[in-house]
Order: C-alpha cells, then structure tokens, then sequence
C-alpha cells in the first residue's frame, strides 16, 4: 500500500507526521465549494450529480494535500433510498414515522428506488478515485442505524427523545427498524467499496448521552452486525466507528465489540487515556472551535494531541466536523503544525 | 437531624427506601403547577412573586410526599441581578456580551439591583420551609458559572460553541467573566442558605462535551472555588453538584477537586461504576423518557438504579429534569417502585 492514511489505518505503526483529513472537509469553509454547491442549486441537487459531487470531494485535497478525501454525501441518502421523506431547510427535516407500528413496513425497500438514489454517490466515488493520487486514500461513509433512526423517528431538536421514547416503548418495532437499518448500512457500505472506496467511516452523530443499556443495544451490537456484513463482502474492510459522545468506557466496549479498524474520537475524550489502551487505532480530536479561533488555542490544541499519540498509530482530524465559519488559513496554519516542515 | 434526604446527603449510610425528588418537580406536568402558572402570568413573574414561588414549591411535596422540596427559581436570575437583559420565549434569549472584551465591566454589579431581583427567592425559601414538614428537606440552587456563561456568550442552539470560541480566542475576559460568577453564585447559594435552604444544587448543565482541559478550567475549578466560599461563610454546607454530561473520569474528578457532598448523575452514566468508588453521595439517574414510557422501560430502570447503588448512601433522583408530557400516574408508580410497599 502507498497510502498514509491506509498504513496507518491498517495499525502498521505509528507515523510521524500522522496522515490528516478532516470531517466534512468538502464544505461551505471553501469558496470553491461554494460555487459548486451554488451550481448544483441544492444540497440534495450536489449529492445526486457525480461529477459535481467528485469535484467537491477532491477541492479539499487539491488546496491542503490532505492524506484521505471523503465522498461527498449524506448519511440521510439511505434513509430517502427506503422511501422515507426527507428535505433540508437549514439541516434535514424529516416527517417522522407514524404509526409507530406500521413504521417499518412503510419502509420495505424498492430495489429500483434503492439504486436510483444511491447511484450518484458510486458513480462520484468512481469519479473520485479516478481523479486522485495513488497516495491519498478515499473514504467512503454512512450514518449509524440509531443516528438514521433518531432523524427517522421525528424532526427537530427532540429527535433523540422520540427515538429513545419509542424504544422504552416499543422495543420490538425499535429493534425491526433498527434490524433493517443494519441491513441498509451494510449494503451501502459494501456498495462504496465496490465503487472505489478504500475505508470507510460510520458516523453515530447522536450516539451520545444514551443510558448504558441503550448504547449496547443501539450502537454497539448494530454496529457489531455491520462490520461483520461488511466484511464478509469485502475482506478485512478497513471501517473507522465515531460513535460521537460516547464515555470513554462506552468507546473501549464500542471497539472491542465491533472490531473496528479505526476509532474517530471526538474532542470530550482524552486521548491520552486512549492511547495507553490496546485499542484500535485513533483518529481525532481537535475541538473544530479552536481551528475557528486559531493561534495559541490551535497551537496548544494541535501539540496536545501529537503528544498524547506519539506512540500509537494515529490519523489526525478533527472531534467534529470543521464549521462553515472556519478561516482557511487556519487549516493551512493546521496542516503545517501536524506535518512539521517540509 | 430528621430528614431522610440531609441524613443520606451526610453520607451517614445507605437507607432504604432511598429518599426521592426530582429535578424540576414543580413544574407543567402538574396541572396544579399550570394553574398558578397561569395566575403569575409568566415564567418570570412567578419567579418573582414569593407566595407563589413558595406554592408551587410545595405542590409535589404534597402530591407525591417527595423528601424534598427546591425552590422554585432559575438559575438565569443571577445573571439578571447583574443587569445583563433576558427574556423568556419558550426557554431564556439573552443578549450576548459584545464586545468581548468590555463584557464583564458591563456586568459590574448594582448592590440595590442584585437585592430587588434575588430577594423573591429569598423570600419563597422562607414561605416554603415554614410551610414544609420538618422531615422535608428543602433544596436551593444555583446555576453554575460555566452554564451561566453559555447563555451569556450568546443565545439559541449555538451558545455553546459561542463560550468555547470566546474562552480560546480571549482566555483572560473569559476567566474575569467566570471569576465574577463565582463571586456571585456563592453569594447567591449563601442567601439561600440564610433564606432556609438545608442543601443547595449546582447545576452545570452544559458541561458535556467540553474538551478535558476546558472542563477542569470551568467547571471544576471554578465549582471548587464557590464550594470553599460558601462554607467558609456556611460550615459543612450540604452542596450537590451536577455536571451534566461529564464522563465518569469527568465526575471522579469533578467531587475529589470540589468535595461537593453529593454528585447528581445523568441517565448516560453506569451508576454500578461509580457506586463502586470512595466518591460522594450519589444522586440520580432515571431517564426521563422511561418515566414517560412507563410500563417495562419505567420497572427495569428502577430496579437497575436501586440495585447498582444498594451498598452506598443513594438519594433517587432523574437524570435531569422532569418533563412537561410526563403522566402523573407514572410517577406515583416511581414513588411506589422506589419505597416499596409502607
């Protein structure tokens, strides 16, 4: 392998400078991205067109040599493939699902449907991969089944709530969404890597905050079922879990369970701690706050981290993704500080 | 001493039954609490008025003959004594502090000021203790400084990210910023105290998800330094603190930093784990949705709780507040699962 990212990835060895991307790295910070995404007239519009969708994947990498590009995509694409409404104004809405025991028949999948909405992230992923370096990686992502079910079971800033109300309720109709979700992601998964994809990366936006007994239900042994689907597809598949707020004792449960490759660490946890465990390999965890403010706060941040990880395979990244108030010449301050001169 | 909830709140021993209340237990799932409610006015002008502070107070207690009372107040009229504006349209908007660096000038304290907003509560201590059986503790509280200046950073979803931001970019605002809520919410839990209050709360309700080393510097420390301030001036003073969403290491370093008599526990931490260390009272931890849910989701969470903690001194509690939507009868059922047959 000639990639960074990848032999890191793989727990090779520790590398100095760590290979680094950045969560949601194609995005409103670049103006390059900005005319794109005004092209594309939409969010949703970007996400269906794959050459648009390329373009944006690979802005990033051109302006800051990054180690890895991620596809641009959604976690909700898998959610509109089911059938289920979904629009955005200022972030997702969702109609949510009603009757709560009808929920997941109304979602039985329609292999037309399925590939209709999918395709465009394969083909921008083909497209992707033909465009970039032999040296940096692409990746490829999904949503977790909880996250997908909480936006799944009601809009808005009570989401979690009604997700967490229907599964003290309701657990078998809870554990059958959540048992095809599992199904969904896998596929979805297995089809990006069949596109091109060379790791992938499941993000469990709203993973944190469950009481333990629903985190090992709902985070834990799904993810578990889907890296062992994955795999079985596609061989010793590299797959980095962010099950994003989770306790330190819930992220060494979430990689000794799911046997994740890598474990992308968002910034509450101390990653000292981490490190001194034999756990998978880390990927984090700058709070994306101190890339905005810059200066001491970046500076501290960034020495923090490497110093933490000195001894440990290590991807560098961000605990969050980066905002869209994030000035650029802090990331390139970012990318200096983590790679050292050149 | 001769309530069940001081005596556990010492650390005397474990007891069961367990003493109960719960966070926002005068609140709008009780139709009592809608009706005077609706009598002040607003949310503020019942903070305000003593009588009907002190009635609703005291309206659970009679209901569901909790072991203790607390006051009804927000932690936001600290803020508002120091003259910063805030108004409440479903839940606080406060103007943020700008510019940043003359923010805390601005919030010089007015003596006369101060007096006129937090005498109400003051005197609804009074009004309720009197009112209260003497085996009925009665709680007061306080927000902390990290939470009050969140709000104060900048009001709606981001006002989180606004108080991290200005902490990296301007550390010494912020910590004078900090410094001088310290000095006013110990003088606010002091009051209480003198009012009648037997216990006070600390609530810091956004300290989740701060990195390490930002939650050491304001939410640990500056908690520490409000505990030392108030025994100083109320020896031995029983003080709870809640650091909502805190890992566990947060927590265990959190008490043994503070040495605050009880730590309030939200419904993400294992109980068993924490219970298991030479750690303060603890408090806590039912998901508020399993007592909306009831049924199964409502019993086994109980039982986990009394279980997890039935070697140490346990004070039940929710893991945060209760809400609106809860059925009353679900928490006559709680109080019932907690104490057994009488």
């Amino acid at each position: 392998m000639v990639s960074l990212f990848l032999d890191v990835l793989a727990g090779k060895k520790a590398r100095s400078p760590a290979p680094i991307w950045m969560m949601r790295q194609a995005g409103r910070y670049l103006p390059e991205y900005r005319e794109v995404r005004a092209k594309a007239g939409s969010f949703l519009g970007l996400c269906g067109n794959p050459e648009l969708a390329a373009e944006v994947t690979l802005q990033p990498i051109r302006r800051f040599d990054f180690d890895a590009a991620i596809i641009f995509s959604d976690i909700l694409t898998v959610v509109m493939a089911l059938g289920h409404p979904v629009t955005f104004v200022e972030g997702p809405k969702l109609a949510p699902l009603e009757p709560v025991s009808e929920a997941v028949a109304v979602l039985e999948r329609d292999p037309v449907r399925w590939r209709t909405v999918l395709a465009p992230a394969y083909d921008a992923l083909a497209l992707a991969r033909s465009g970039l370096a032999q040296d940096k990686a692409l990746i490829g992502f999904a949503g977790a089944p909880w996250t997908l079910a909480t936006y799944m079971a009601g809009g808005g800033n009570d989401e979690q709530k009604a997700a967490r109300l229907w599964a003290y309720r309701d657990p078998d109709s809870f554990d059958a969404l959540i048992a095809l979700l599992v199904d969904c992601v896998s596929q979805h998964l297995i089809g990006q890597f069949e596109a091109g994809a060379q790791a992938v990366q499941i993000f469990d936006s709203w993973a944190g905050g469950l009481p333990p007994v629903l985190f090992d239900r709902y985070v834990v042994k799904p993810t578990a079922a889907i890296v062992e689907k994955v795999r079985a597809a596609v061989p010793e598949a590299p797959i980095i879990g962010f099950p994003r707020g989770s306790s330190l004792e819930g992220l060494l449960e979430y990689a000794e369970a799911t046997g994740v490759s890598g474990l992308s660490v968002d910034p509450a946890i101390d990653l000292g701690l981490l490190a001194a465990t034999d756990g998978p390999v880390l990927q984090g965890n700058l709070d994306p706050l101190a890339l905005i403010a810059g200066g001491a706060a970046l500076r501290d941040g960034v020495e923090a981290i490497l110093k933490a990880t000195r001894h440990v395979p290590f991807i560098f990244n961000l605990g969050h993704g980066i905002l869209p108030t994030t000035p650029i010449d802090h990331v390139d301050e970012l990318v200096k500080l983590v790679r050292g001169p050149r």
